[in-house]
């Protein structure tokens, strides 16, 4: 393939920074390791029908009174009127099965609805890293990856999962970047694959679920092709395309 | 020195990140190292007397037609009222030693007036590390390092000096850190500090000035300790320190 039929590859490192770059007919990838997207891909793995991603407290409310499921949290803390917080091990049951989930997060579900207006979203993890890769090969679009950070601020897990899809979708010769931001994250990612828990030890968000007693969840969501599916959103729902 | 002595170093990559972080009792250390800062290091050594960063465009040429001499360029290229663009070698002269300076550049003096409300702002380079070093270890207050970026976005160039800053700076164990892009800049500084020229062949700003003829100052800007000055804002212009 000549470079001119390359597909272009970006990285966002946070919500902030989205509206730099430009997203008319590109695939928006986004991701949220822990954990709103690692969650997204279980749930739909599981088999929950869809997941309506809601930005406000206060529409996450309005949906529960009107009877829907809610999974939310704030600050990793369970909303108070939810069913239940974001962890990804509270959609491996039956109860969700066949549900739709209305869902509300600190970082991840505003991210959603920021990259309206793109070809398409969606939904990237470790958990289903290698069917996302194909999907994205098979697509022949750019391709941005938008990393959701934490309260806006570039986090180290997000930018690792950047690296590791970057590398593999520049390994295909389909993709070229001219973007730095691709270019730190594989690095990043090169030096952080050999042993990734021990590695995201030091980012600062480790320390945060660690106070808040949430650490359970790292070793699951740094595990690759774990909940094979290709999460898509489409109206105002995600669903497994 | 126990922990709770111990300043905080942050990085900001980006001057569209800067608001989501907390400037108040800072330093703020400003990096744009192709090629304002590196400029404004070696203009103040070569005995410029000050340097009055203006952002805009219009203010400039206000400068001009009072009788100033004025540095500037967008997108890499000098502005056609200028005396001078940005480039480094331009301040290597009889010319300008002892006069003030009006200077604009694409992404430099934009970040400087943003920073307004900090503690106090320095100006960092590869060209001043030691010597800046020294002086924030001096300073006994926390230290964030603010890039400038390409048009708000990441760059790998502002990055790796950042880390090789932080490094430097956590070494001497005066100060934490809690931040990602600490420890980001961090690895890739360790990454590319080997031959740094050859790493920073593949970021995107390389094929900018390339493209722009603009490449003979790369050298020249990631030399250590070539211009030994601690250029401080005060007023609205940067002295020697």
């Amino acid at each position: 393939m000549s470079d001119g039929n390359l597909k272009s590859l970006e990285v966002c490192f946070t919500p902030a920074l989205f509206k730099t770059f430009e997203v008319e007919g590109k695939i928006v990838v986004l991701v949220d390791i822990l954990r709103a997207t690692s969650t997204i891909c279980t749930a739909l793995h599981y088999g929950v029908r869809e997941i309506i991603p809601v930005g406000s407290v206060k529409e996450a409310k309005r949906y529960k009174s009107l009877g829907y499921i809610v999974a939310g949290e704030r600050n990793g803390k369970i909303l108070p009127f939810a069913d239940f917080g974001n962890s990804p091990f509270n959609f491996m049951n039956d109860r969700v099965a066949g549900q739709s989930i209305v869902y509300s997060t600190t970082n991840g579900t505003k991210a959603i609805q920021m990259a309206e207006g793109c070809s398409q979203l969606v939904i990237g993890s470790y958990l289903n890293h290698r069917v996302l890769t194909d999907w994205l090969l098979s697509q022949n679009k750019d391709v941005l990856v938008l990393c959701s950070g934490w309260k806006n601020k570039f986090n180290l897990e997000d930018t690792l999962f950047a690296g590791a899809l970057c590398k593999t979708l520049l390994k295909s010769h389909k993709f070229k970047t001219i973007c730095d931001s691709v270019l730190a994250s594989v690095d990043l990612w090169q030096l952080a694959q050999k042993d990734i828990l021990a590695y995201i030890q030091k980012a600062a968000h480790r320390n945060r679920l660690r106070k808040l007693g949430l650490d359970d969840v790292l070793q699951y969501c740094h595990t690759f092709d774990a909940a094979p599916v290709v999460p898509l959103y489409k109206g105002n729902s995600i669903f497994a395309g």
